[in-house]
């Protein structure tokens, strides 16, 4: 092995193409750019920013990130001309572009998804792959490579290297391989292939084995890896991008790769992410749950003191996890709250500063001291959308024993509406005094609330996802009283629905 | 690997020993034998019941498990005479009895944790698994195996084997191991022990990788895998029983052996576990999360609708997840609701259908529906604790510009009590009211809110955890208002306690 020790790992980052397929989420053109600046930021090879063909929204995202990152930008077509058209029209003016040609090589695909024969897919493949790579690099992706025939992947990986592909990209579609078969297939590809091509690892976590198989396929001469934050995608999910660079990491000896990731960076990128997607991480999940780092048996936080490394193999430090050190209070200036705003890794213009900091101050008048997780929730709440509808006023009254009324005034335009409603509790009294003022075609689809911190003064983040016209949108609010939260994220998700479609700034 | 196919993996989980390490998580005596119970009939050979020595509670909880399971009851010792005497007996009256005794075989842990010379482990190893071979069969855990010097960790399964061990447990107690170098560690023990054992393999998942290790374990000649429901435990967790029981399931032609796991009830075991412990499941867990089957992109769609093999390597049916449909209404009797309770499988005693009947009519009175989903939180509701204080009647008023206010009323000894509260948000108020009554030394730790199903008139799960004398309690409430939920989870916290430190009913 000793010959790849320089060998640098391809990170192909896809949160924003096969992420943004996770159930659920459904994030605005400004939260993708943040998100994508964050890609950027966090040492990301290649950002996959969307598939172009799918909308016009779509489109003008993939736009706007090609506009705004130094990273590769790439979008996805299938094996069409107008896909490929589409997509080059997103990203041309992005500093490094590429086109991600995606064709299934399964049979099960082919005659069950594609309707289409071998010989037509090898046709196409030559086709499109051609014309793409007239336009920029080119990586082709086997859709379901891993439950494909070798033989005639093997002429359809050929078939696309000799229309000028640069990569191939080998996929575990259904999260189905092992990680020594998945390994064996990528040295199968590599020593078959025509022409000399990057070989990339794609995998899914259906059986919980996307980290392992990338791992594996990095072993046998893979030097791209796919990859999404938070193991965002469709069902289980992608390899999480946060495991695999960990595991790289901690395991150097045995993994003699670099990569290009800010692993401290690695905490507050997914906890951001997670903000935006409202998909939320699980305490045990690993690097980035919130017990990852925590000990609870006496044996162990025994060891612990003694000496991290008895049951650490990695520090919280290196993904940038800092202890919650209680850091503002209601005396803190300014200057405080934007250097520890920006310690924590956010860049806020101004007007957020302004915003933010508003916030953090009637916050700190309530409470004696404001957490880092505090801080991070109330820059979380910045809206990246006009309000058309803000909070005025409210009241509820409720109790097991009476029905549940409330009353609301929201000012649009400069206008106060009221409106009054009651339920069957708090949150579904204020909703419907809210939709008698906006209309009935709001309907409230999940709702999640999570305190920030523990105790009885910790703020309450509210997410709901409301749906609209066919569509979801997500909402969020923050505040010390769950009503409130309540009110603040069906009031957003209403402003980011009918700000929706609206096209992005782009310059 | 023709040999091997008759091969039956032995599963043995320890959720209600590691798994009841995870931070946070907190569950009474009956809980616990509930989820032992839940284990014995998904089919888990052996439960690792708990560390009797730990505390006198622990040991009750031990030994309530052993009167009552069919499985295998294993019971955790330190290489010490005391700990094994008080696992015996804990155990003793199991129908098949084990104890399993802990020692670090790493330079690490003997050093900063036990400060013992290579020499005495060696010693205490010897004396204390005689001592216990004598009473039982004996499984001898290398802790740390993984970063062990082989030669000294050998001489130590040798003495332990010597002595009578009839098992040795191969760990990856920190979670570093990556699956070559694992199942090249399970064939070096293998190949090298001084008699015949089981090899068991234990894997922590800080890398994402305590699947692929424990699968690597099994097909380099591991015959015991150790696990956890929904990958609870310390840290990132242990291998999760339903990802690697499921990835054999599906790669059977993979992993040719076979197992007692009745896949079928996996889905309401871990989502039962889930609403014990209060750790909720991802979104995007492999297998049981609420996404595992969910596609979103149409071209996924279209490919499911088509064939669902095209996008799904296993069927929901395969884990017991059958779909949402609405089952039941007003109009059920409960005849019908026993029937479905029974299915999705809950063995309910005439009380608990009586008390769940009752709420699922009062439910059934508001909602033209009560879909699976509904029915599994309101018998997860359940309290396995005698009521010290009921709820009676209270109100609460509130806005965002005026301070909450809240009246309550509950019940001790059929005596009723008020209490009034004000506070920075409604349930702060609510809450404070009801510390007027029962006193001041009860503090939030942590709120959770789950909404059961979408919509407005969605029940709403609440879950905290309470801070008393130094203890963490959980307690829930359900309710189609999210304050009464609140106060109804409060009540029960306390409730519970008050419960705890109550020994078992031992017969």
């Amino acid at each position: 092995m000793a010959d790849k020790v320089n060998n640098k790992i391809i990170v192909f980052d896809t949160t924003l193409r096969d992420g943004e397929q996770t159930p659920g989420v459904n994030i605005t053109v400004p939260e993708k750019l943040e998100i994508a600046r964050l890609l950027d930021v966090l040492g990301v090879d290649i950002i996959e920013a969307g598939f172009p063909a799918s909308s016009r929204a779509v489109a003008d995202a993939v736009s706007a990130i090609a506009d705004s990152v130094s990273a590769g930008v790439c979008a996805m077509a299938r094996c069409m001309e107008s896909d490929v058209y589409t997509a080059w029209e997103a990203i041309k003016f992005a500093k490094a572009p590429s086109i991600n040609i995606v064709m299934a090589s399964s049979d099960i695909h082919l005659e069950h998804k594609l309707k289409m024969t071998r010989g037509e897919a090898l046709r196409y493949t030559a086709e499109c792959v051609r014309y793409a790579a007239s336009l920029c690099p080119v990586e082709f992706t086997c859709e379901d490579s891993s439950r494909s025939d070798r033989g005639f992947m093997l002429e359809l990986i050929n078939s696309a290297l000799n229309a000028g592909a640069k990569t191939i990209n080998i996929t575990d579609t259904v999260g189905y391989a092992v990680p020594s078969e998945f390994g064996e297939l990528i040295r199968f590809v590599k020593s078959n292939t025509s022409r000399e091509a990057v070989i990339s690892a794609h995998c899914h976590n259906d059986l919980g084995l996307a980290v392992a198989n990338t791992l594996s396929a990095v072993m046998s001469g893979a030097g791209q890896i796919e990859t999404t934050l938070c193991g965002l995608g469709e069902r289980a999910g992608n390899c999480p991008l946060e495991e695999v660079v960990m595991a790289i990491e901690t395991r150097k000896q045995y993994f003699p790769f670099s990569h290009g990731i800010d692993t401290t960076k690695l905490y507050r990128t997914c906890a951001r992410v997670s903000a935006i997607t409202a998909i939320p991480i699980a305490v045990n999940k690993a690097v980035i749950g919130a017990n990852a780092f925590a000990h609870t048996s006496g044996i162990h936080q025994h060891g612990v003191i003694e000496n991290p490394l008895t049951y650490e193999v990695m520090a919280p430090q290196s993904i940038g996890k800092t202890g919650s050190d209680i850091i503002l209070g209601k005396l803190s200036g300014r200057h405080a709250f934007a250097e520890r705003a920006e310690h924590l890794g956010f860049e806020l213009s101004e007007d957020e500063l302004k915003l933010t900091f508003e916030h953090f101050r009637e916050l700190a008048e309530v409470r004696k001291s404001v957490t880092d997780a505090d801080l991070i929730a109330i820059i979380n709440q910045i809206r990246v959308v006009p309000d058309v509808y803000t909070l005025d006023t409210f009241t509820i009254q409720s109790g097991n024993k009476i029905r549940a009324s409330a009353s609301i005034t929201v000012i649009r335009g400069g206008v106060p509406y009221v409106g009054e409603g009651s339920g069957v509790g708090s949150v579904d009294a204020v909703y419907n005094a809210i939709t008698n003022i906006v209309g009935k075609d709001w309907s409230l689809s999940s709702y999640l609330i999570n305190a920030v911190t523990g105790g009885v003064d910790a703020l309450g983040e509210v997410t709901v996802r409301v749906k609209h016209a066919g569509e979801l949108h997500i909402g969020r609010g923050l505040s010390l009283d769950v009503i409130e939260a309540s009110v603040l994220a069906f009031l957003n998700a209403i402003n980011r629905s009918l700000a929706a479609g609206v096209p992005p700034d782009r310059r």
